[in-house]
């Protein structure tokens, strides 16, 4: 079975100001692990070209699929789409069948279409589009990159439409139980367990609720049965801890 | 004037899985922003030690500062000190300070010490301690690298440990108006104005509310008179649209 992964740019200096919480990364990681592919790493990098074709660079040739989020509006903080076209030493073109997309949107609104909107539609020579059913100005897939908006519910549109070009696998199970107790109480048994079972990830998340310390512990993998094997074992040693 | 930089690896299956939502970048980044220090890149990985190497010594050597969160616990998925052990190429040894605060945090707390609790005193040689006031076992600093637990209460006491370390700047000043039109109706007269002040980092942020586009205008810079300066002209060309 092929093992599909990915990895994430976030494009977008508001995140790293700390000015916006990013509300990506859940959502697309979420959606790969139902079609069985890998989130394997996350960049965040500011709207500065050279770090954005570093990143995409090298993240697109490591893993199967790469996605980036942000940067494809119509402002001057805007330079996706032109400098994902220097990352693969294409041109940036006005791409007629965006304008075309573009332009009905505004039409069909009432509103008169200006310079900012066609803006938009600028991307790389051979991009693909993926179109955007919220507010029209579509993302684009070149190779194995697939660029998105950043504005988490446009986000999600375009990536409905790159989901159909994505490859899928089994999808990645996660099943996950809670303890009553600190994670080190049962560090020793869950790291054997982990020895017995190489092909469940397994991991341990603490967290304080009531000044009390409980520990969620997850079980992922694309093999059900395997999981729910572990996860007898597992539910022994939380009895007897 | 110094520039300084930084960037942050968080560590952790559960924000790659999508399980978690990260909580700790925003805070890093506003506390960062108060002490004049940039954060130029964030990188997410796995629980993998050769992924954890490449970003450690990939950001370490590049930003002024590098700070790590998540792996630092007692469970067999926490790898990190032992890794950043290995990328700075320094023995991975008990430390005896570490273990006195964790025996003395555990004993006060009326409880027996275990071998768990011990562990987590467990990092690279020449490691000086970031203390840890809510659960006792410190982070660690090496070098430009400061390592703090992922639960954020936690993180949060570890960074302001690190903080008296860090050396500061004249604070990031971000000032923002929001305007009630989608981006684009200002794009070209907000470029033009980026244009007359290269020093002010001018960002453009939409957001839908009820159904209407508002964006949000960012200006940010260390010096505060030209953000000022640069507002009148953008409230002018707001007043304008």
């Amino acid at each position: 079975m092929t093992s599909l992964s990915a990895a994430i740019v976030i494009i977008g200096n508001e995140i790293l100001s700390g000015k916006t919480q990013d509300q990506n990364i859940q959502f697309i990681a979420l959606e790969l692990e139902k079609i069985g592919i890998r989130l394997n790493e996350v960049r965040i990098v500011a709207d500065i070209e050279e770090d954005i074709i570093e990143a995409v660079n090298g993240l697109r040739t490591k893993y199967t699929y790469l996605f980036t989020t942000g940067g494809i509006g119509p402002t001057h903080d805007d330079i996706t789409a032109k400098t994902i076209a220097k990352a693969f030493n294409k041109k940036y073109i006005l791409n007629k069948n965006a304008q075309d997309i573009i332009e009905q949107h505004i039409i069909s609104s009432g509103r008169e279409v200006r310079s900012d909107h066609i803006q938009m539609a600028y991307m790389p020579e051979s991009a693909e589009l993926l179109l955007n059913y919220e507010t029209g100005a579509p993302g684009f897939k070149i190779d194995n990159v697939y660029v998105m908006a950043g504005v988490p519910y446009i986000m999600r549109s375009i990536f409905m439409e790159a989901r159909k070009f994505l490859q899928s696998c089994k999808p990645i199970i996660s099943k996950s139980v809670e303890v009553s107790v600190a994670e080190g109480a049962i560090a020793k048994q869950f790291g054997d367990l982990q020895d017995k079972y190489p092909a469940v990830e397994m991991g341990s998340y603490p967290f304080k609720i009531n000044e009390k310390w409980k520990t969620n512990l997850v079980l992922r993998s694309t093999d059900e049965d395997l999981i729910d094997e572990a996860m007898v074992k597992l539910k022994q040693i939380i009895e007897n801890v």
